[in-house]
């Protein structure tokens, strides 16, 4: 196996929500997520896009003892790997959250749907583009019924 | 800035496609993904969906000494920031790709649409959900063009 990867922090997320409700109003909140100045030049152009993936570093998250576990750790949901989740409970704790740009200023990116609590370290932030629509992806059942559930966006 | 973060390689790509000619291919690429045996247990479930994303390390790739660059190396196109851009040239060497999965056995996933070279390490997998479809993305005039004179997928 190859050494261990040294990550960088590029930026951080600000956001107001209390950590424990930020997975819940996910869809509404609205965030900021400030890019270091020395990575800033990195930004040039990005508001010609309307949607962009943000990477952050789970800080906080402790990692449970193994791979796998019930899904946002309910008992009802059935068991399963880590890598079939979008849970915190990954070996290496890299969130992944699609986010709208709503507003783009010096070296702040207002966005909306990022489910990172304040004060995360951000990796990397990619822009968004077709290839990465799927059109009907299939998904568990206990995911698609958990997501008929919602409101709708 | 908080310190630097250490990212452990969960498994591997192995892809026959050479190098110079996987983003180029991409969207017919086939890759077998290798989860490492201590991480195999994380992959339980997995096969309920049909698309992943899976983030890579991009070792092997050098990194120019700016922030701005035209994107693929194009002269032709407008000079923009790293984060502007799904081009190599980000900070860190995260890659993402968004890949159909084809079939899992063990600990062995075989995909396709990954543009990852062969032996390149991987740091996560995800699944791909509902959440993450965005229905006409805005994107850059450049980029739009060049995606028109494709075929379809």
């Amino acid at each position: 196996m190859p050494a261990s990867i040294d990550v960088r922090p590029i930026g951080i997320v600000h956001c107001e929500v209390a950590d424990d409700e930020v997975s819940a109003r996910r869809r509404h909140i609205v965030s900021t997520v400030e890019v270091y100045p020395e990575f800033a030049d990195g930004l040039d152009g990005i508001d010609a896009y309307s949607h962009l993936f943000v990477l952050f570093w789970m800080d906080r998250v402790e990692l449970p003892p193994t791979l796998r576990w019930h899904p946002r750790g309910n008992p009802d949901l059935p068991a399963c790997g880590a890598f079939a989740s979008r849970g915190r409970n990954h070996p290496n704790r890299i969130g992944l959250a699609v986010v709208e740009l709503l507003g783009f200023e010096d070296r702040f990116l207002t966005v909306k749907r990022l489910d990172a609590w304040n004060g995360t370290p951000v990796i990397d932030i990619k822009p968004y583009d077709d290839y990465d629509i799927v059109n009907e992806p299939q998904v568990p059942d206990w995911f698609a019924a958990r997501a008929r559930r919602r409101d709708p966006v």
